[in-house]
């Protein structure tokens, strides 16, 4: 598996705000933003400010901090939108299901009788995704 | 979401040695063993000595804590079967995924072009498990 960091990363760019993201929170250690193509209400993406290509280059003290921001905004999105359940993924490289290559992870909101939809690699409407960030937004408060 | 935690879900008894499991990992913060219905070779499950339900009721300490040996746990799971990639889940209750209702981390050694096995709820051979899990305690050392 590889360990080298691109710094031209599509999260290495938002985190330099090069690129806009619907973002739900930020500070020293993490940044949370929804995820353009959803594959459920309230899909958000939690990435660490390190440079970090995944679980396994990252500084466990890095992780650590980090991972307690997930959990902070994971109950966040539960209360937002009210979820029966939380799904939390990570993938490590392309064989393990990654496709930017700077750690993330997946927290979904999760339905009763409520399928994640696939990977349509379709976008969300710019509208529905401030929407619902606005929603985690106002749950961390 | 639920945020009782039931003691006799089988992973409190597999921490209080009533029921056996194939340990590669055990320290003061956490437990790993193999999953007995893996979905891929080296599907290791990592769970806290804590009593928790899921990643919301868990105390962040205890959380920061747990993460950093899910990362040396993947680390040496990557390396014992010489992985492509790695994929953590964790889900938390029935809409999200959970079936044993204390928290853990799955952690799934990922080949090039191998998708997940199915949740069939069959049981892997113990001969299987036990060779795998000294694969990754070696890998550990």
């Amino acid at each position: 598996m590889s360990i080298s960091y691109d710094s031209n990363n599509i999260f290495a760019k938002i985190l330099r705000g090069e690129i806009p993201c619907h973002k739900v929170f930020e500070d020293d250690v993490a940044l949370a933003f929804m995820d353009v193509m959803p594959r459920g209400d309230g899909h958000t993406l939690v990435i660490p400010k390190v440079a970090a290509r995944g679980l396994l280059d990252i500084p466990p003290e890095a992780l650590s901090s980090l991972i307690t921001r997930v959990q902070k905004i994971g109950a966040a999105a539960v209360k937002a939108f009210a979820a029966d359940g939380l799904t939390l993924q990570q993938f490590n490289e392309t064989a393990g299901g990654q496709q930017v290559f700077h750690l993330h992870f997946h927290l979904l909101p999760r339905f009763e009788g409520v399928a994640l939809r696939p990977h349509s690699g379709e976008m969300a409407p710019p509208a529905v995704l401030k929407e619902q960030a606005a929603l985690i937004v106002a749950a961390l408060a």
